[in-house]
């Protein structure tokens, strides 16, 4: 697709079908289990296993803004948000349906740029793009995605299988993707006031990356199954840790002690809460977006997890009764609450 | 839900999940297929046939106007036409997933509306739904669904199977819906001259109730299995007969002729299309949201179907090389055009 980027195709001149064929007429399948992609009445799909569905939707000037997210960058985040609630089931995922509303204001090769994401995300994840529909819009951007995975009934992970005493870990590290939000939020108040200025974001690039082209845990995924693991409950991060702790809680009528110190954090995300002079801990629990998963292992499973580069230990699950408790620093108790993000408040 | 018309409540006072909670918390899944439905990363379907998915995107103000749309008929119609795309691919539709996007203009109270609608299209066609997303949107309504479906993959339906001496068959009448959409806007014209006028609509209900209200062939599905019929191809009337047989000969890499006097046509369109000054046969060739099934059978299967009251017997497929043909009235070939609805040029 190099070199189109100068070109503009309103979509138009192309219509719905010409649209549909320029977009999705390179796409080949690989997974076994998708027996036809695009180009029916619907997709025809032959899986072996339990199949796993999950379905996101995201509005421009609500989950995105154009100033600051490229196309191809959006349409890989789109799929990879997609794909994170799959693993989050301990599941592969294998097709995706795509649906596209799109204003005027944007040109056939504006939805390519969309498109090249999302099929990048497809190749890097191993996932067959099977059907969509797009439409126009009178006003910006939606993106509805749908991801089907497959799994072995037995290996399905839900929300609500944690007990008292399990182990509670995270993947990754917490609060970065917020971080590198709140970065580009301070730049565009910059650019507003001075269009000619240049943003420096040297030092933050990985918080950059983390909130715009975030990847889901499939190497997670992947060494749950190598190590004859399977979670006692699990939930992917999209909310904010307070908030998905409080969901596998809430499902599972348990409680939990969550420790601070414990909480992943990586040492750029504690830079810029400094530079901004916001609470990192903060950031942790109720940033969201990190797109890592939070998991329950029993106590048997802790020989196998306990020094794996990337997985902390940051609490256990308690009887319900003794509530769900974040252990500070200083060891007092302090009660979780979800102050996660939503889209109906914000 | 009764008596709960005259409450505004804001969504932004309950929140996502309090939304999600109200107006998911009575759904009961009934389809063995269904493990779990709403409320954790992603729904669990153990399907023992082959699945097909489909997905569509509806977007107020051009696929629906709330002048003249009740939110209860949307959420039925949003469901339907899904529906009758896993129908017309020959399968039986058993799961729904439901994302939305919605103004601070709607109340809960609204969505409320709009599940019952989706609900009760659920119930009758005996669909569960399982998952979702509900978030808010800068300007009006957007409801996607997938649609999930099941079917022995030897009865699966492509638009690909047509042969040369195939018979065409169209279920129902063409060009209703299309008649209803233009009685809708021709009173909304009136209302906006002159806003106390009674809309008079006498004779035209069927018209308008195959607009606002349209249902997916279940039952010719059901005749289909009944009759151990398998089409050698199929697709729904969504865009107009002309626009979904092109599809048809295209995928099939055939020709067809379809003849003007066999096309079905309710009297109620007939003098609709009259009193309008328009063509009937250009209503119910290109009118389309008819969401009845076009397919073709084999010469073999012909007694099986000729006396079928409901699904007419409208022209046969043809080489590739006679071209896609209306018979006129008066015996004369016109080459068949797909002047279907297209969101992007209206």
């Amino acid at each position: 697709m190099k070199g189109k980027k100068s070109e503009h195709t309103e979509i138009s001149e192309v219509g719905e079908f010409g649209l549909i064929e320029s977009l999705t007429s390179g796409i080949k399948t690989i997974n076994k289990s998708t027996k036809l992609g695009v180009g029916d009445d619907a997709a025809v799909i032959k899986a072996a296993k339990t199949t796993v569905v999950t379905t996101d939707m995201l509005v421009e000037g609500v989950h995105f803004n154009m100033m600051y997210c490229p196309l191809k960058h959006l349409g890989y985040k789109a799929a990879v948000v997609n794909f994170s609630d799959v693993y989050a089931m301990n599941a592969k995922p294998e097709q995706i349906t795509v649906s596209i509303a799109v204003s005027d204001k944007y040109a056939l090769e504006d939805l390519e740029d969309l498109y090249e994401g999302l099929l990048l995300a497809c190749e890097v994840y191993g996932v067959d793009l099977v059907g969509g529909d797009t439409t126009s819009s009178l006003s910006g951007l939606i993106i509805s995605i749908t991801a089907i995975g497959s799994a072995d009934a037995k290996n399905i992970t839900y929300r609500s299988g944690a007990k008292p005493n399990d182990i509670i870990c995270v993947t990754g590290d917490l609060g970065s993707s917020y971080m590198g939000l709140q970065l580009l939020e301070r730049e565009k108040e910059v650019f507003k006031v001075n269009p000619k200025s240049q943003p420096d974001f040297s030092g933050f690039e990985y918080l950059l990356e983390r909130q715009l082209k975030p990847e889901a845990r499939k190497d997670v995924f992947e060494f749950f199954a190598e190590a004859g693991i399977v979670p006692t409950s699990m939930i992917d991060i999209s909310d904010g840790l307070s908030s998905e702790m409080l969901h596998i809680c809430n499902k599972s009528q348990c409680g939990c002690s969550i420790y601070e110190e414990k909480i992943p954090i990586d040492m750029a995300t504690a830079n810029a809460a400094e530079e901004m002079n916001l609470d990192t801990t903060t950031c942790a629990l109720n940033g969201g977006e990190d797109y890592e998963l939070l998991f329950t292992i029993s106590q048997a499973d802790y020989e196998k997890i306990k020094e794996v580069s990337g997985i902390s230990l940051i609490g256990h699950i308690n009887e319900k009764e003794t509530g769900c408790m974040l252990v500070t620093r200083n060891g007092s108790l302090v009660p979780l609450l979800a102050q996660g993000w939503n889209s109906f408040k914000e």
